[in-house]
């Protein structure tokens, strides 16, 4: 199994510094790729992660702000160059519409086609919606309206819930090889036993239930409802922290979250491990003095440099 | 006086790699600064290099290829954000002014105004045509049809030619303090001896004339009488170099110069210092392998890397 983590492509917020490029992250998640919020360069730190722009198989952008999305031209081209077989489906708030048509006309001869993708808006609410299911049903991508000063979506991939197997219980039901497998996908096994009687083995007798391991992508915005409904027990949750609590005034006015207010959000979802990003360059190049803040509520706390890779911890 | 000195910002063709970034060249000359061909990742080159957006005068894109112009938005929104006082003027061939207005959208809320900026798109022939004067006749900027896959020019600053003062003959006139600048100014100056006659001092009479510098940019192209034009005399040309001699038919197909044809192009040109740039990954990351080619043929060549500051040669 591919592992499930995040490739970190930029971490700047507005303005990009020597050390980190504008936004960009890239998560894995088994045979899944997603890029979330292309930023300028996302290209170049594409082929710095050595991350291939054609295994790309969605690209989320929050919102039409310059730093989450101007580098969806040079992806998309990238793409092209490297003859991506297949249009990479594109998701972003619906209300940005005319900006992702200017971005997809970006840096193409006046009368080409623009480039290819599929494009699927978001129609999002309070309430996390479906954005797009996997065809064989392991996973949900959902999103949900932000707080932000143009229109803003987070994102929330949700595994499916599943089954743990336990091998105990399945040796002791004398169910093994092909059967198990068999056993998973169809719920239940007619067995045939050593006295020729026929005996039913129910799936939920020889194992435990498994939740669904979750992702959340919760870029700018202000505290608010919806954030709280993406981060709602992620496994790994990322968050924008522009400011520092000092700065709190600033973040309402700017709409973003502070560092303290991004390690809420993770306490108050019960998240597991929680990712900060989208750094105003005003408080220097260190990321440690956001990570403190967000520590002081919330212990797993990790502030991310431009392509570092984070995993989804493990299943507990 | 400023120096007059090219500041190299990105030196990828086609595709970026980790040492290289796509294309950007900041011209400072005297209190002019020009920045040639933003490529993607351009504003964030702006920040490493220490030049400031608002800082740059003019804007002069070669041709409407994602990698010499992805960055121009970047560019003039971080102009707004550095709150640019003037409007930065933008040349580039007239034939793209689509592909330029979609550009200066990218980025933006779907409603407001484009960027600003003061458009001069330059309708090229092969003869290097006027472009633009400096209010005070210092310099002229030229351009000229190169031969490129789409329309592409190249660009010439011409510093106006001027008088070298002479020192001995000045004394020997008796022209001194602030009659040496009047004399100048005026070509002439009448003086009135100790004996009470009056005689005329001329310019030309106490000077040589000295030309004027020149800086040549020349990208995207196959060999051709425009860029021989653009690159004569020049102080310090500035050739691409996308492909080595045994892949000369490369060049040819897709409208490039070998590192070879660069040396040739300078050598012919009489030019004083040539800089390599715009480099296919092919050959890997050094660009002394290309250098090596051209000094063949011509003696003073950089192949330059990004962030590399080179100094226009000091008059002969």
């Amino acid at each position: 199994m591919a592992p499930r983590e995040l490739v970190v492509l930029g971490t700047a917020s507005q303005v990009p510094t020597a050390r980190r490029n504008h936004n960009g992250y890239v998560l894995r998640w088994d045979d899944l790729t997603v890029l979330f919020d292309p930023g300028e360069g996302t290209q170049r730190q594409l082929v710095r992660a050595g991350v291939s722009a054609p295994s790309i198989d969605r690209i989320c952008v929050t919102h039409a702000h310059g730093d989450h999305c101007l580098g969806l031209p040079g992806v998309l081209l990238k793409r092209s160059i490297d003859q991506a077989s297949s249009p990479v489906t594109l998701h972003y708030p619906e209300q940005s519409r005319a900006e992702i048509a200017v971005l997809r006309r970006a840096g193409l001869p006046a009368g080409a086609p623009p480039a290819p993708c599929v494009e699927a808006p978001v129609d999002a609410g309070v309430e996390p919606g479906l954005v797009a299911t996997d065809a064989a049903g392991r996973w949900r991508l959902l999103a949900a309206a932000l707080d932000h000063r143009a229109p803003a979506v987070g994102y929330r991939l949700q595994e499916s819930d599943g089954v743990r197997m336990l091998p105990d219980r399945l040796a002791a039901a004398g169910v093994e090889g092909p059967d198990v497998g068999r056993l998973q996908r169809e719920g239940r096994l007619t067995l045939t036993g050593g006295d020729g009687r026929e005996r039913v083995v129910r799936l939920e007798d020889v194992s435990a239930p498994r939740r669904g391991q979750v992702f959340a992508f919760v870029m700018d915005t202000r505290p608010c409802a919806a954030a709280d409904a993406l981060a709602e027990g992620a496994d790994l949750l990322v968050a924008e922290s522009t400011y520092l609590h000092p700065d709190s005034s600033l973040a309402e006015a700017y709409g973003h979250l502070t560092a303290r207010q991004a390690g809420e959000l993770a306490a108050k979802a019960g998240a597991r491990r929680l990712v900060l990003t989208h750094f105003s360059r005003r408080y220097g190049d260190d990321g440690e003095v956001f990570a403190r803040e967000a520590r002081e509520v919330f212990p797993d706390v990790v502030a991310v440099d431009d392509l570092d890779v984070v995993s989804v911890p493990p299943r507990a």
